[in-house]
């Protein structure tokens, strides 16, 4: 036995699971002690129920643990990290957030509701508050919480620094996007290899929507009302999503307009200084350095930069005028760490230290 | 003997040149006699010196010709078509063309030389007339004409259309470029297999400037000028270069601002109604359609749709609004033969067809 | 109206189906008058039931043909080409030979039933005559003929000519296959791009299996017997069957013991000379050469070689002694063209040619 | 300052010279204090001389160290790594071991020089007396050891255990090689991407003659003689080698004949269980288990299974009777850490343990 806090994981089979069990099985303060997978998993070991799919090979403990199904009744620790896809989501999460559970939900199926925080603790730790106007916590202390889109995360974490010191008006991005982002089986080998396909279903609307909650602010609750909530920041993004024959990372295009004049010393100076709550709290995933720029002029590239700070950087690089916004520049992220269960893992561990779990 | 024109090829055993060879040995008007290459090549056999790369194999008669030194000496053909690198061109074709040889080129060196018309014959052949003002016609009818880049052709054709009716303001472009637009051995695998490189020198200025040239205006000449000049278009371009694991074949995304309001409709009627002189003079190149509209929602995609028109259409898709500018898409084109060869060829038909050859 | 011969082709919508229909929308001798495909496909149009996944665009002919089911009460033409997976074609294909058509199959699961021919028509064609032991024959003239799977047509294909001069005793091959052998969607793209599957469930045993009984021979009937029979021949194959990131084209590493002695200038004539059946009847879709031997060092590859006689050829090279057996080469072929889709129409114009659909 | 032993990279600049950068940096024994490059490179600090292409970061202290000329009289460790070009090395690692230089060579100029141990430490560390027959040894206590081609390594991993325990009389291998072996730029991408190369010049030899000589047994001098040689173990083995799109990891299509015969449970037993002297003297590069057996029948696949060990492991499986020789595997291993750079790190511990560098 330990002294970590037990956590759980619901989707722990599929590609963002499995992350999941990357990050958790060693973690300091947590221990995994439930997994859930879907009613044809249920029951099995989850050496039986999963394809694992990741070159660190499966602890041996985790193996031969037994898969749950995903019901709040089979469900002991209050902690739990869902990797569901959003159809799953929309029934199963609010089911352990309505039976007491601390739902770090990865999906976007409540990403854009009002009163569930959409956080990268780096970005917007302060708006968790917002966990208190949901009606599970007022009744029993449960909750829910999101990590955004894997293609925005990158993104807004290159743009937050920006966006603090000079403003951001508006967005240019084209992204081309790695094959783990649509899970396993997910993109058929005959659709991409040697090739591009220039869409992804609602991912567009996605990055359009989120950056602007995320880089959004908190505002207080009026006498009258019912609690804080979230203002959307005042910028317009336009995206382009693509995916592309990489296996992991997110590379993005990025064209910004800012709202005050900036060199470039500046921004790269923003992007290389910004250090914020989860590493001022040494969140034990929480990157070194959040956000890196990389001056060789064909950087970051996905092989090369996807792992940097154990996968939760982002890489950012080619910064150079734009001829129709102000800046141009390239930022890399790994989508299944820093964009997935990376992502959910370190707003676990920012509830935890903000005194959420108790 | 046939009643074919003769032509030549420099820099015959490259990427490029290899295209040439498989678009030219069987062309209804001209006829490969002169093969060139550089110092290395010159006197063993094509089948020895060059390592041929197609799919399509080497013609035999092709295989047994004598490569020849890149000098205008050992040239017979008054028209040659050039597919050297910018450096060798800078030097090879002015001797070519002071030479009395029509230099129907591919390469960067002079695309931008006022007096060198930048042609794509379904957007401007009408700017073949600055032929006219280069010293080296007035001398012996020696002259050059350019092809732009290649990933600069695909996305003009699929302006034209729009800036004839609209009129274009603004445009913003990221790419997602083929490996064969780098040459042989061009990209090492180790750089690119499940990975982007978000750089390609140069390229980024290439297309801003080589789309104002092309979508520009044939100026008559003043009293007192020295002949007609290309004045630029107004408009505003903004672009991202990258790399990706694709064979043959540019996809990119592009965001525009029109002068005029256009309906989605409207967009698509101007790019499948798009004909243009090289059709109107049944040029043997010209595609029948230079600009096809793929209504499906991820279209257009390089394994799919770059040899539609056999290479020498765009395709375009995914038109769709955009939150910035006016409309979101995506054009495709295959940059070894519409972005190269192809291009050059059609130059070729549409300089004889108009009577520079003779 | 057409003179043609009214063909169908069950399983119209996978992979191999979109192969059939590019090679039969222009066929000279056969039109397609009806498509069938499983059940959630039936009565759409084929453009709403089949993701068209090839660069040939879908005829529009074919795109407006409204989808049967897989019964044969839906079915008029007598020639029925198939590509269903083995399972379905368990039940499918008897119920199509039961009802009296001519069943050209692709599927594995009747290949080794001792009364249906197994055949690619340059190295026994001679085997049809036992499809008149089929019971459905001597009812109703329905039968079935298959070819062999996509691994072995290009391995027999070059051991062929070998076998007929010099007898062949032993064979060693390991496989490196296209992605597209296993259908659509089939090869996740996270299993095989930068990667290697060294698996593919039933192939090696199909390949040793297989080769025995196309390279065997035909048993004229004893008098009490019950008509021909096809004797195996008498060799052993070891097969290692490998998945690589290639689209199409499966390239074969060979060693064989001969039981007759050969140089290698024997070997590459028996090769280049060997010219059987479909080459004497000018079957259309017969290559003009149906093996061809590259003397490159580094040929043949999926790339440059596999469309080769329009992908109906099988490419050879780098032939070099072994020092276990007598000899060691390489051997490539089209896995959906030759090794599908172009085996079955090569077995059906045979069939015609042979009388065998009147 | 360290105690550390000092050593110095020749070759440092390219794949493999990378590589030894990686395992030397953080080494417990080693220290490097020298690297050297070509003269194009010689003067230059390291991150100017190199294009570093590995995802872990270029450590600072290496980034800002000056690249020495390949010259012995500009080097002071006694132990110098070589990664340099067969060429290369003909010339220069001589001239190293005769200044005194205890050189441990992963190039393959000398492996198959008498008086050359070429060296797994588990399979082979007993061959290491043979340095004593050098002249360079005898003079002033240089020499030169080296190990395995990176094709080589993997498969006499595996065959080791079984040649102890049965003996082996015959091999077929067909290897399918990862880009990386080829250096950089090495492969092209355009001849890679969506392809297979059958030919890699040289290497079936190397993988034949390097096998007998690693299998093989130390003999002690005759009275007479000069000192200890090498008898090459009494087998044969025939390769078939390719080049697939794989970055780093070669995998290997094995079947064997034994000369007694034995179980598949003995064969997974004699992998599992072989442990061997670097294990026991506890080097720090060894790893736990040099032959790990997966039983997963898809298994073992290089993006998984490549990096066991921390990539000195080789990986098998697949293990099934051969119905011509007794049975059949596959066999994986990373080809420039097991393959390369970690071999001669394992190489220059096992000289330190053993007291040849003092």
């Amino acid at each position: 036995m330990t002294n970590k806090i037990p956590v759980g994981i619901l989707g722990a089979t599929g590609t963002v699971g499995q992350r999941f069990i990357q990050l958790l099985h060693d973690h300091p303060w947590f221990e995994i002690t439930w997994l859930a997978a879907s009613d044809r998993s249920a029951g099995k070991s989850y050496s039986e129920a999963a394809k694992w799919n990741l070159a660190m090979p499966l602890p041996p403990k985790i193996a031969a643990m037994k898969v749950a199904p995903s019901a709040p009744e089979s469900a002991t620790p209050k902690l739990v990290f869902a990797a569901l896809d959003a159809t799953a989501a929309q029934q199963i999460e609010p089911a352990f957030a309505a039976a007491g559970h601390a739902v770090v939900s990865n999906s976007s199926a409540f990403r854009m509701a009002e009163d569930v925080p959409l956080v990268i603790p780096e970005v917007n730790g302060d708006h968790l508050p917002i966990i208190k106007t949901q009606s599970w916590y007022k009744k029993n202390g449960g909750f829910m919480v999101t990590n955004p889109n894997c293609s925005a995360i990158g993104l807004v974490l290159a743009l937050a620094p920006l966006h603090r010191r000079f403003g951001i008006d508006k967005i240019f991005v084209a992204t081309m996007q790695a094959i783990s982002g649509a899970g396993y089986p997910g993109v058929p080998s005959m659709d991409i290899l040697g090739n591009v396909i220039p869409y992804i279903a609602k991912e567009e609307d996605k990055m359009e929507a989120e950056s602007r909650k995320l880089l959004g602010s908190l505002k207080e609750s009026s006498p009258a009302g019912n609690g804080p909530t979230i203002a959307p920041a005042d910028l317009t993004l336009s995206a382009h999503c693509n995916r592309v024959a990489v296996e992991d990372g997110h590379t993005e295009s990025v064209s910004i307009k800012l709202r005050k004049p900036a060199q470039a010393e500046d921004i790269i100076t923003a992007w290389n200084e910004f250090s914020c709550l989860p590493q001022k709290l040494k969140l034990p995933t929480a990157p070194e350095q959040p956000v890196i720029y990389e001056s060789a002029p064909d950087r970051p590239q996905p092989r090369l930069d996807r792992d940097r700070g154990r996968g939760m950087s982002a890489v950012v690089g080619r910064l150079r005028p734009c001829n129709i916004f102000d800046w141009k520049f390239t930022v890399l992220s790994h989508n299944t760490i820093r964009g997935a269960a990376g992502a959910a893992v370190l707003n676990g561990e920012l509830l935890k230290a903000q005194g959420y779990l108790s």
